[in-house]
């Protein structure tokens, strides 16, 4: 095994310093973050970042850095409120990679890609066409996180479009038959193909 | 699609409702974070919401309830600062899953299970053997999350082992190439088999 011990970390370029600390967490969610300015303008971006806050009530968070390509999504969430989140599946990749290039405010991410929003159920915030996950968001909080100028954005879900074949008996959404990418590190995407699921555990 | 309102997950029972919420954000992290306490019981528990932070500082954060199974975790960081984060691979999944049993506190994972604890560079905490990616992490900072009584924690990594195979020129670490697992909802376990990386995006 190879030890790099954080005191390296200043020692490398830039580059290499982000490729490794990306990938330490592990496999990361792979999202499409939908929103709407307020003269009508709609945004997408893609998050590695989006994480199971609780199930009762229902929340997701997300972090972000608003002085970054994502201060558009944020602005947009603090001045509408809503955002959809809607899952990467294979054959959008490129597209949904693509929205991490630095585009102005007045211009949407839906015009320079192959992705197509969509509105649904009265919802004002614009969902990604096709995939096969799609969640309707509202805003609930959020925190500056000190150590490093970043903020965690929390978010009830207030509605969920699933393909009915995710959907199992028991309420589990089986991600890897709608072929749904996990991100590993800055532009690396893994497209498990079958889960196995195991059993409730208890003391032994 | 299946359209799902929020106000029906308050008619759900409660495992279809943890199970559709917990897979509502797509592929997390497959972790088991180690920890040791002050009278020197070793403590593992696996974690599916370790994120990224920042690279600068090296950061990374997880949630936890100290009302659930992870008081442990979360009692001994705050007591001694450190823990490791190890990552979960194929072949130690079904005991890194017992780990999510309630145990009382004198009680090791390590000896309820064929994980082994291990320990280098002098570091406090007990990573677990074999892993491929083993993070020794240093608390930070923690934020109570207001809307549903939950903790972050952060922690800068400190040291970072990998097995020589997954490093790349770059720094980009191969997770794919270890084996290692993502978490789908509750239960399910997903293992990449290959990743594709994409460029970096500029405008068009």
């Amino acid at each position: 095994m190879t030890y790099i011990d954080s005191n390296a970390f200043d020692t490398f370029d830039h580059l290499y310093r982000i490729n490794l600390i990306n990938s330490c967490s592990g496999y990361k969610s792979a999202n499409l973050i939908g929103t709407k300015c307020s003269n009508g303008i709609e945004n997408v971006a893609v998050f590695s970042s989006v994480t199971h806050i609780g199930s009762n009530p229902a929340m997701l968070g997300f972090f972000c850095r608003p002085t970054t390509v994502t201060r558009n999504t944020y602005n947009n969430i603090k001045t509408t409120g809503l955002y959809t989140i809607n899952h990467i599946h294979e054959s959008i990749l490129e597209d949904a990679h693509h929205t991490s290039a630095k585009y102005d405010s007045h211009i949407s991410e839906f015009d320079k890609t192959r992705l197509i929003s969509e509105y649904k159920k009265e919802f004002k915030a614009p969902f990604v066409k096709n995939a096969p996950l799609q969640l309707a968001m509202k805003f609930v909080e959020e925190y500056h996180i000190k150590a490093n100028d970043t903020i965690l954005v929390i978010g009830k879900i207030v509605g969920i479009h699933v393909d009915n074949e995710l959907l199992k008996d028991d309420g589990f959404i089986d991600l890897a038959k709608a072929n749904i990418a996990a991100i590993n590190g800055l532009d690396g995407y893994a497209v498990p193909k079958s889960t196995t699921r195991l059993e409730y555990q208890r003391p032994k």
